[in-house]
């Protein structure tokens, strides 16, 4: 598609939305592939966004609340009447309805519920009640299971009725006994291949299930475990509760580790979009800043202390950014490995010697070249070869203490209850920053007489 | 699980391993919760990993490899003879073995096929062909696609016949011409409702297919638009040749995902794991901290030029490394957001002059409130009011410069073909880097009188 077609098309959403011109903007929409319709929705005002979701119908508004990021969904929803939001949130799944309320004000939240149908409202509380992270806040009703006394045609009977709503047949049904705890799981193609009149427990093999309450840990050892593509998720008194979808759990995975990956780049709360509104945008990035230019502030005191000796050596100024910089960058490679590491969940904390050992070979090679690079350098520039040493010596040790603190402090982080991707850099360039302006300095002033 | 547990269960590994204890091993591994089992196996040296793979079963062999990231995975096939490595690839689903072989030189790869049945070796063999990130190199073969002159008996029949070997019974079957084209899907659900003797014809609805060739992004918009689990993949002449499953494609997604993470960190390759070996971990670092240092000294050279100015007032030097990293720091911000957009699909580069002025605004705020800051940071300690202005005024600018460059250098490189995940962090630090010591210098320069 063209940059003209696209512009085309966002003006025409523009012109409609604020027109009012629902027939116009639906048909709009429908022509559109999914990922041109969002990025022509991000580029509309925030004014036109709300407008635009409020002339569709729910149905379509929802499509488009389900593909944008949830904190981006939650935002919107917050500009419209209880009553239009709570006609977009019937149609999600009652699982991400209950994400997106969660995100919201508590009073918001209430009034939105209070317009919606009870039986799909409590459906909605009682996962909003469940704290985010675990199995009960991610999953969704069980539209599968039956009395292990049911046969075939009990279930054949009940899918017939349900037909025009069924988007996804999962793999396998669930049995539970009289007092609702599953006692075990039926193939679909077992079904398949039995007569109507077989008892779905004859046909049954056991089932696993997992607790309400199960951590994203708990469930990825069990999603490792089992190849199914749910997981029938149990209350404290082993009662069947929900379904949790493979998917649901992978989805929330993946918008863990892009958040990560914002946060590791200073982006607080782990979520910006520039169609947010621009002061909550400069917020929330300044108030990591503002911690690192205090934490910079700090390390460059090192050099305060040494004024005497850059006097002494001007060209050393020239070389302390540039080992702040270098000793960073192999800083973060570290860090980069290590939370990669977690993430995989081969490391931990009890691993963190085997960590600092594996970097610090590393750490030697990479200090070594670097240290060389760089005393060539200085020594090409200034003709001083004990300046060369001074910077290159400095440059090597700075490295292995880089890859030992950028490697080891993610796992410190974790294990202190600290989050690994926000804080590990600020600790990393602090201390690394700290310790080369110390060993550049500090070797300066002790070999002054052979530099000046 | 403690850490001594842990610490047993890896001296057990080991020591089996060395022994070639295969019956203690598999007792052991089959006690194990598959993330133990990686990180145990992880601790191992490299030869007790080859070891310990030779000496299991190839199907608990092919589960630890499809477990693991595919670079290690292939690391260590490259180590076994071709009979063992074959051996194991026969267990992996094809397009995974595809993957590993695609690896592996040539030869290697070529040894491998060749211990293989036929059959899998001839499948494998043609999805190596595809490129990787296609349709092709992530699909498998389509086990349910039956002529559609057949009726509901024949595909119960073959599913009675293969009922041992099925694991994930898929949503919908696909109905071929007879010239094997794609002539319409029959959902499950429907074929569950049906009479045996229904023609799968007359249950049928429209099937969407995705060419061979198709690429990550067509294949987004696909998995978007349709609910479906997997999607038939079609040739050129539009016969059916695969099956790609939607798992397929989001694993795909959520490992590139990853490797962009540490690409960005400066993990050249976007993988890297303790457990390869140190020197090509070394060499990979240092070929991304060599550029670095080179683009790091042309920076500093900037310095260099402004010697005069620094000996005349020595506390610049305390300011320069504080511009320089707050600078990298402001810019990596809006790098992230640049990538976060990329990757959901909702900016290109025709979207550059939008997403600059919208860097531009946050910039502004921002690089107030830093230049106030460090201004009156630089006032406290010198004293001197004018020090704190120049200070000040070149951080508020570069900040804008920073998040300006940050925010479009990503759109520019991924238009001119270069990957934005590696490239952006050293234009971005280099760029700012200059203008932030000019700027601080420049202005230093010219309130010389006033600052000494």
């Amino acid at each position: 598609m063209s940059e003209t077609q696209r512009q085309d098309h966002w003006n025409a959403l523009h012109k409609h939305a604020e027109e009012g011109d629902t027939a116009s903007l639906q048909t709009l929409l429908e022509s559109l592939e999914p990922s041109e319709t969002l990025r022509a929705f991000f580029r509309l005002s925030a004014t036109d966004q709300r407008r635009l979701i409020e002339l569709v119908d729910p149905e379509r508004a929802a499509d488009l609340l389900d593909d944008m990021p949830e904190s981006h969904a939650a935002e919107l929803l917050e500009t419209l009447d209880a009553a239009t939001a709570a006609s977009i949130v019937e149609e999600l799944s009652s699982d991400h309805g209950a994400d997106l309320l969660g995100e919201l004000g508590e009073t918001e939240a209430k009034a939105i519920l209070e317009e919606m149908s009870p039986a799909n409202a409590d459906e909605v509380r009682d996962l909003i009640a469940y704290s985010s992270g675990v199995a009960g806040s991610l999953m969704g009703p069980e539209q599968y299971a039956y009395p292990d006394t049911a046969n075939v045609s009990v279930f054949l009977t009940d899918l017939a009725a349900k037909r025009d709503s069924v988007e996804q047949l999962p793999q396998r049904v669930v049995l539970t006994d009289d007092r609702g705890r599953p006692s075990g799981a039926v193939d679909i193609v077992d079904i398949l291949l039995a007569a109507p009149d077989a008892s779905l427990h004859s046909l049954a093999r056991s089932v696993a299930t997992v607790p309400v309450n199960a951590t994203l840990e708990e469930l990825e050892e069990f999603f490792d475990r089992y190849e199914s593509s749910g997981a029938p998720v149990v209350d404290h008194n082993g009662r069947l509760v929900g379904r949790l979808r493979r998917r649901a759990f992978a989805d929330e995975l993946s918008e863990l580790a892009q958040s990560n990956q914002l946060k590791v780049q200073g982006i607080v709360g782990g979520e910006e979009l520039r169609a947010m509104p621009y002061p909550l945008r400069a917020r929330r990035r300044l108030s990591w800043l503002s911690v690192n230019i205090l934490l910079n502030i700090l390390a460059a005191s090192v050099i305060a202390y040494f004024q005497d000796t850059v006097s002494a050596v001007i060209a050393l100024a020239v070389f302390l950014p540039i080992v702040s910089d270098m000793s960073g960058c192999s800083g973060n490679q570290a860090v980069a490995v290590s939370l990669r590491e977690l993430t995989l969940g081969i490391v931990e904390v009890e691993d963190v010697f085997r960590v600092w050992w594996q970097e610090v070979s590393v750490g030697l090679v990479n200090g070594l070249a670097l240290g060389l690079l760089i005393a060539g350098a200085a020594y090409l520039w200034i003709g001083n070869p004990w300046l060369g040493a001074v910077v290159g010596v400095a440059l090597g040790l700075n490295t292995v203490i880089a890859v030992s603190i950028g490697g080891t402090v993610p796992l410190l982080l974790k294990r202190f209850g600290a989050d690994p991707a926000i804080a590990s850099g600020p600790v990393l360039t602090t201390i690394t920053d700290m310790c080369g302006f110390f060993l550049v300095l500090g070797l300066a002033t002790l070999a002054l007489p052979l530099l000046v």
